[in-house]
């Protein structure tokens, strides 16, 4: 079967050892689409940021901590794998410098630099070959549908997958599924029972017909 | 039995409802000494920002997310403690402004305009009173013992604990208690074991003389 690469969880941007910048990602959703991509028959990778929770036992997991890490980790499997789906919430900014030591909190000063992160799924996007497919995730609070779409051609996702604030940290999720031309699924749920829907669409719009195109090309 | 108030895990300090700065504090430390407190018969109350561990079910648990909460719960509580152990690691800094919409990566520019946090045990040193004691912790990660002292007389704390990067997230602790004056004790091991040694020293050198003055002025 086809080995889906599933990027879960948030990373960490550090300033110093001690601070950083993130966000609330649990992984939730990441361990409820492996566990789907797994029940389904998918050989599973997924490059996670740091989180409490348990992956499935079955899907190999690949730990890291900030974005450049995950995106590295990512390019290093993305040849063997079917497709990719972005979960993760990865930083898109980081301090432009990290300090060796823990910066006295009168050295912080009133302002901290940034600059922006490379962008995993957007990078994944520009390596597909031979029928691979990425589907990305945008979270958004205000004018989702019209950012997600935005999203889905700068970062050339043949989905993506529009969420909410309310989904982070939660057991629930509500979650409409975009592609250039319409909404393909719109749903609410438990993580679990929406990561299934999910797979449901992957297995039979994705999936199905690259394997077909392979089978035809022979 | 006197009521100790002990701070645990980190705080976030969000710039839109997505991203924040925060640490890797686990709320390990301040469980231990939660459990520590309540085996030796004092009532616990701990004021936690977001952990994804237990607490001691015989602990009262105040949930916050940022450092003024923190102190906002601290100073409602410490009236009617003992004394107070400060094992959070609050952020010390915050993003200026709050954006209430998810910041497109765009708009977040290449500076976050920061301000200082309150600080959590120093303001509860400043409100000691009838014999209260606070005791707080210096993470540091060079010149501990010099800055460890600064923060002692800074923070108008009876004493400071020092520990290292290498205990955030960690089973594992290295901690140095200091007072004014001098070294009362070094250790290392789980923070299980370190947090019983260091409850043993609270109960004879900070909470027994202070009930004895109790007895004495009557």
């Amino acid at each position: 079967m086809a080995r889906i690469l599933i990027t879960s969880g948030p990373t960490r941007e550090y300033l110093d050892p001690v601070r950083f910048l993130t966000n609330g990602s649990s992984g939730q959703m990441g361990a409820a689409l492996a566990q789907a991509a797994l029940s389904r028959g998918h050989p599973v990778t997924i490059v996670s940021g740091p989180v409490s929770i348990t992956y499935p036992s079955a899907a190999r997991v690949i730990w890291v901590i900030s974005t450049r890490e995950m995106l590295d980790a990512c390019l290093a499997e993305f040849g063997a794998c079917a497709g990719a789906i972005g979960a993760a919430a990865p930083c898109d900014v980081r301090p432009k410098n990290l300090a060796e030591q823990k910066l006295p909190k009168e050295s912080i000063g009133d302002s901290l630099a940034l600059e922006p992160t490379p962008d995993v799924i957007a990078a994944l996007g520009r390596r597909k070959a031979n029928g691979q497919w990425t589907v990305g995730f945008a979270l958004e609070t205000d004018r989702g549908r019209e950012r997600a779409r935005a999203k889905l051609a700068t970062k050339q996702c043949d989905w993506i997958i529009l969420n909410n604030q309310h989904s982070i940290d939660s057991e629930q999720t509500e979650i409409e599924i975009l592609d250039s031309e319409r909404t393909l699924l719109q749903v609410n749920g438990s993580k679990a029972s929406v990561a299934d829907m999910i797979f449901e669409q992957i297995d039979r719009r994705l999936i199905a017909p690259a394997v077909q195109n392979v089978l035809d090309s022979r």
